[in-house]
C-alpha cells in the first residue's frame, strides 16, 4: 500500500455536513484533507433548492453564530428569502432562503478552496483504519493510506445507495452519482450498528411547460434579510416561487398505481421520513385531504428547472407524468429529471457521544446523514459540532457541547445520542424545551461568544456583536427607566389600539409588555438617543415584551441543568444497582449516558429508576472522593 | 413497454456534438430531446479547459458560420484567448481560448434550456430501436420508449467506459459518471462493427500547491480575438497559463514504473491518440528529448484547479505523485483529481454516409467520439452536421454535404467515412488538401451562405457578413484601379522596408502582394474612403497577398470536383467489373463510396481501378438514361 501523507483531520464527503467540519478544522489551524467522489458536486443541494425554513433557519443562524459557512454561502447564493411564521409569536419565526443550485455548489467550492490549511482530493475512500480503539487514517479506492489523528465520516446517501425509480432499482450515491460501497462494510467491521433508511425526491420540470399563470405566485420579502450575521446586503436577483396543489384525479392515479410502488410492493426495505412523506404516503396517510400542496422552487437564475416541492414520489416514471400533469397549471409539464427513491446505510446514533465521537474509537466522528438525520441544515450542524471537537481534542482543550437550553444544535445532538433515532430524524421547533429561548433572532447572543471563544468568528463580526449587544442592553435601560406621565396624548393613542390608558407615571417598558403594543409605538413618545437599526429594535421590543416568560425558562434550565450536567462515570456498572429492571439496565448499558439529564431523557426510563441512578452516582463519586 | 411521446429527432448524448446536433435541429423547427445521464454535466469538458488550436480553431469558426453553438459559449465562457502561429502563413493562423469550464457547461447549458422545439431528460438510453432498416425510437433504462424519425447518437467516451489508474480499473463514463453499457450492445446487435479506442488525462493540480513563480507565464492576446462572428466584445477577467516541463528525474521515475502501467503491460486494449499522447508515450517514443512541456492552465476564475496539460498518464496514483513533484514549480504540488485513461467502444466511421447517417439504417445519424474521433472541436463540427442532416431529410431537403476545398469540417468527415479511422482522429492542418482556401479569417466567406440558407444563421449576423463582403470586394477593387506614381517618398519607403522601388505607375494590390509590404503600408499612401476594421484590412491583405496561390488552389478544386462528385450508384455491384483484384473489390463493397472522389480516396485503391471504375460508372448510368 502507498502511503501518501498524513493529516491531522480527515473529512470523508463534502456534502453540507462534510464541508463545514472540513472549513472548522482548517480555519481552527489543523492540517485537514477532505475526500470527495467527485469534486463537481461539492456541497450540492441534492433534495430542493431552499435552505432554512421552520426550526431548520435557527440551525443555520446557529451555525453562523459559531463560525460556520451554510449561512454565508446561502446569502451569496439565495435568490428568495422569507420570513415565516410572523403571525406566530418570535420564538417560531424562521428565515428560509431558495438558493441557485449551481452558485451554492460554486460559492461553496470556492470558501473550500480559498481555505488555507484544507486540500481537497477526489477520491473514493474504502476502508477506516483503526488500530487500538483509535483512528490511524483511511484507504482510498485506488489502495492510498493517508494517515489522521481524527476522522470525520459525512457520507449522506451514499453508503451503500440505492435508487429505485418504480420497480427499477440500481445503485448509486444520489441521481448520475456512484455509491459508496466498500465505506459501509468498513463502518460495519468497526463495530457499529447500523440500519438502512430511505428518502425521496421529486421530478424537475422544465419552465417552458409549465402554465404559471394558472398557480398562485410567492414573493420573497423585500428588502430581502440575510441569515448571516456578517452579511450586509443580499445582491442576487430575487424569484417567485409558485404554489398548485394535486386534487382528486392526482389521488385516484396514485391510488390505482400503488402496486407499482417499491414502497408498498415492499421492495424498498428503509425507514422513510415520517416528516416530509411521499405524495404517496401523504395520499394513503391523510386520505380525507382533498388536496396537497406543490410548491414549484425554481432551481436557479439562469435555469428553466424547477423542483416541484410535494410531489417526491418513488413511482414509477410513466406514473410520475400522469401525476404531475394531473395538476393544475402542469397539464403540459415536461419531466426534466424523473423523481426517485433512495435506500442508505445510516449508523445508529446512539453509539455516539455528544462530540459526534463515536463511542468505543478514538478520534473517529459521524455527521449528518449518516446519524440518520435528514436535511441539509441538520447536517452541516453536526458537521461543525464534529469538526470543532475533532479540532478541540487534538489542541487539548474541552469539548464543544451545547446545552438544550443553548440550541437547537443541542436538542439536535442530545436526542440524536441519548434517543437514537431509527427513521430520518428532522428539527422542529417542537423538540426544543425551551423555545423561548432559542429564537432566530438571538443566536448570536446565545452563541457567539462561543464561535468567537473557539476562534471561529472573526474580530470585526465579533465586534460588531458587542456594539449590537450594547445598545440593545442600553435601549432596555433606558426603556426600564423613562417613565411617561399619563397625558391625553398618549391615552388616547393606547385606547385606540385597544389597550387601557394609564392613570398614573408609568415606565416605557411596562407599556411595551402589553400585547397590543409595539416598540414603534414607544419610539414615538420616546425616542432613544441615537437611532437603532430595525434588528436591534426587534430584539429589544421581543426581550422587553417576553422578559417574563424568558427569565421562567431560563430558571428552569438551570434548575434542570444541576442534574443535567451531573456526570455518569464511564465505566458504571449498571447491574450492580438494586431496584433498576433488568430492560432499564440493558437500555443504561446500551447507551451509556455520560449525565444524569441523558439518562432521563432515553425513552423508557422512569423517573424512579433515574432518582435510583443518582443516589448511586452520588455515592460513587463520593467513594472517589469527589 | 410504457410510451412517453414522439419526437421528430432524438440526440442521445449532451457533450459538446449532442449539444450542437440538438440546438441544429430544434432551430431546424423540428421536435426534439436531447438524453443525457447527468444534465449537470451537460457540455462538459472532460479534458483541457480550452476550445479551439491549431486547425481546431478553424473548425470552430467553421461551425460558428455554419449556424452552430460552440464559439458563442465559448466567448461567452472565455478567460483567455491568443491567436497561434502567427509567425507563420495566413492559412495556418488559429485562435484558441482557455475556458472556465463551470462557466461553459452553464453557458451551454442555458442555450439548450432556452431553445424552443427543444426537451432535455435525465435519462440513460439502452436501445435504439430500428425496424424495416428505419430508426422508430429509443428505449431508456426505466424501459420507457420515445418514438423518433431521427435518432442522433454521440456517447462520447461513455459506450462501455473502462477507467483505469495504474492497475486498477472500473466502470465509468467519465471520472465520477455512469457509464454506458447497454446502448454499446444495442449498435452492436444492429449490425454496426464496433472497435475500442482509449485516451487519458493528466492529474488536476491545487493553485495554492504550485509555486508558479518557477514557471512561465503566458498572457493572451489584448485585445481578446472572440471566436463567433456574432460576438461583439469579451468581457470575462483574462488569466494567464503557466509553462514548466519535465526533466531527467521525471523521465526515469516513469521508466522504472511502466510495468505498472496498464498501457505498457497489455491491460488497456483500445488505441490511443497518436497526436495527444499520455507521458509514458513521449518518454519512450521521443527518448532523445530531454524535457517535455508541461503546460498549466486555469480551470476557470474563481477555482484554484489547474489542469497539467502534457502529463496526461494511466500510472499509479503514487507514481503521478512522484511525476507531478518532480517537475520545476511543482515540487509541493497537490492532485486534487487523479490523472486517468479511459477505454470505450466506438464505431467504424465508414459505415456513414457523408451526412453522418449509418449507411443502412434510415434515420441513425453518429456522431462525435463514437466515430473515432478525439477532440471538443471535431465532436461539435460532426454534432451540427448529423443534427443540420437530420432536419434537412425530415424536411425532404437536399443534405449539408461540405467539400474538402469548403471548410475542414468536409476533410473531417470525409476522412471518416472514406479511410475510416482505427485510432482517435484528431484534425490538422496537413491533412487539408487546400489550405490556402480553408483560412480561419475567412470561415463565413466559405460557409456563411450555407449556414444562412439552411436557417441557423440569423438575419443580422448574416447582414453584418453581408456588408462585410461588400466592404472587402469595394477596397480589393479599389487597391486594384489605383495607381501610385513613383516618388521619392513612395520609393523611399519601399527601400527602407527592403523591398525594390518603383519605376512607373503601380497599383497598389501590386504593391501590396510583395512579402515585404502590409495593408499597413498601403493605408498610409492611399487610404480606403471609409475607415475599415482591422479584421476587414486583414482579409484584404490576404486576398490580395495570396490571390495567385489561392486562384491556382481553387482552379485544382474545381477540376477535381468534376470527377469528386460523379456518383456511383447505390446498389453498384463490383463483383462483375473485369480488371479489379478481389481486394479492391472487397474495400469497394465495404465502403461502398459515394463518388469516385471517394473511392479515390480509399486507402489501397489504386489511380487504375479508379479508371476502370469510372468506365464502368459511366456506362452505368448511360444505360440508366443519364
Amino acid at each position: 500500500m502507498y502511503k501518501e501523507q498524513d493529516f491531522d483531520v480527515i473529512v470523508i464527503g463534502a456534502g453540507h455536513a462534510g464541508c463545514e467540519a472540513a472549513l472548522a478544522s482548517a480555519r481552527l489551524g489543523l492540517e485537514t484533507c477532505i475526500f470527495t467522489i467527485n469534486i463537481d458536486t461539492i456541497a450540492q443541494l441534492s433534495c430542493n433548492p431552499a435552505i432554512g425554513g421552520l426550526a431548520k433557519g435557527h440551525l443555520v443562524r446557529e451555525i453562523d453564530a459559531l463560525g460556520g459557512e451554510m449561512a454565508k454561502v446561502t446569502d451569496r447564493s439565495g435568490i428568495q428569502f422569507r420570513m415565516l411564521n410572523l403571525s406566530k409569536g418570535p420564538a417560531v419565526w424562521s428565515l428560509r432562503a431558495q438558493a441557485d443550485r449551481v452558485l451554492y455548489r460554486n460559492n461553496m467550492r470556492q470558501s473550500l478552496e480559498r481555505q488555507k490549511n484544507l486540500s481537497i482530493k477526489q477520491a473514493m475512500v474504502e476502508n477506516i483504519v483503526v488500530s487500538d480503539n483509535s483512528v490511524k487514517g483511511v484507504i482510498t479506492s485506488l489502495g492510498v493510506f493517508y494517515g489522521a489523528r481524527a476522522v470525520i465520516v459525512t457520507t449522506g446517501t451514499f453508503l451503500k445507495g440505492l435508487m429505485h425509480i418504480g420497480l427499477d432499482s440500481f445503485q448509486a450515491g444520489r441521481a448520475g452519482e456512484f455509491p459508496s460501497i466498500g465505506l459501509s462494510d468498513s463502518l460495519k467491521s468497526l463495530g457499529l450498528k447500523m440500519g438502512r433508511l430511505k428518502t425521496g425526491t421529486p421530478p424537475r420540470l422544465d419552465a417552458k411547460s409549465i402554465d404559471f399563470s394558472k398557480t398562485t405566485v410567492q414573493y420573497g420579502d423585500d428588502p430581502p434579510l440575510p441569515f448571516s450575521y456578517s452579511t450586509q446586503k443580499i445582491t442576487n436577483p430575487q424569484l417567485p416561487c409558485y404554489i398548485t396543489y394535486t386534487n382528486k384525479k392526482t389521488h385516484e392515479i396514485i391510488l390505482k398505481s400503488l402496486h407499482r410502488s417499491p414502497l408498498y410492493s415492499g421492495k424498498i426495505k428503509g425507514i422513510g421520513p415520517r416528516y416530509c412523506p411521499s405524495i404517496e404516503d401523504k395520499v394513503i396517510r391523510f386520505a380525507e385531504k382533498e388536496r396537497h400542496q406543490v410548491f414549484l422552487e425554481p432551481e436557479g437564475i439562469e435555469t428553466t428547472e424547477y423542483y416541484a416541492n410535494g410531489i417526491s414520489t418513488s413511482l414509477p416514471y410513466d406514473v410520475q407524468i400522469e401525476i404531475v400533469r394531473s395538476i393544475e397549471g402542469l397539464e403540459n409539464a415536461e419531466i426534466m429529471r424523473p423523481a426517485y427513491a433512495i435506500e442508505y446505510d445510516f449508523v445508529y446514533p446512539i453509539q455516539l457521544r455528544h462530540t459526534l465521537e463515536v463511542k468505543n474509537i478514538d478520534g473517529l466522528y459521524l455527521a449528518g446523514q449518516i446519524n440518520g438525520t435528514s436535511g441539509y441544515e441538520e447536517a452541516a450542524a453536526q458537521g461543525l459540532v464534529a469538526g470543532i471537537n475533532a479540532s478541540l481534542k487534538l489542541k487539548g482543550k474541552e469539548p464543544l457541547i451545547l446545552g438544550r437550553d443553548e440550541a437547537y444544535i443541542g436538542v439536535l445532538i442530545d436526542d440524536l445520542v441519548t434517543k437514537g433515532t431509527t427513521e430520518p430524524y428532522r428539527m422542529f421547533t417542537s423538540r426544543a424545551e425551551y423555545r423561548l429561548l432559542l429564537r432566530h433572532d438571538n443566536a448570536d447572543f446565545r452563541l457567539m461568544d462561543k464561535g468567537y471563544g473557539i476562534g471561529l468568528v472573526s474580530e470585526a463580526v465579533y465586534e460588531r456583536f458587542r456594539e449590537k449587544k450594547r445598545l440593545m442592553d442600553r435601549e432596555i435601560e433606558r426603556l426600564k427607566k423613562v417613565r411617561v406621565k399619563p397625558s391625553h396624548e398618549i391615552n388616547n393613542a393606547l385606547l385606540s389600539l385597544g389597550t387601557s390608558a394609564i392613570s398614573e407615571d408609568t415606565s416605557l417598558d411596562k407599556i411595551l409588555k402589553r400585547p397590543e403594543i409595539r416598540y414603534d409605538f414607544i419610539k414615538k413618545f420616546s425616542s432613544p438617543p441615537e437611532p437603532l437599526t430595525s434588528e436591534i429594535e426587534g430584539i429589544v421590543e421581543i426581550n422587553v415584551k417576553y422578559e417574563g416568560y424568558i427569565q421562567k425558562q431560563m430558571e428552569m434550565a438551570e434548575k434542570l441543568k444541576k442534574l443535567e450536567y451531573k456526570k455518569i462515570p464511564a465505566d458504571f456498572n449498571y447491574k450492580g444497582i438494586a431496584g433498576l429492571s433488568h430492560e432499564i439496565i440493558e437500555k443504561l448499558s446500551e447507551v451509556r449516558p455520560e449525565t444524569i439529564g441523558q439518562a432521563s431523557r432515553i425513552p423508557g426510563i422512569t423517573p424512579t429508576a433515574i432518582s435510583i441512578i443518582l443516589i448511586s452516582v452520588e455515592r460513587y463519586w463520593k467513594e472517589k472522593g469527589f
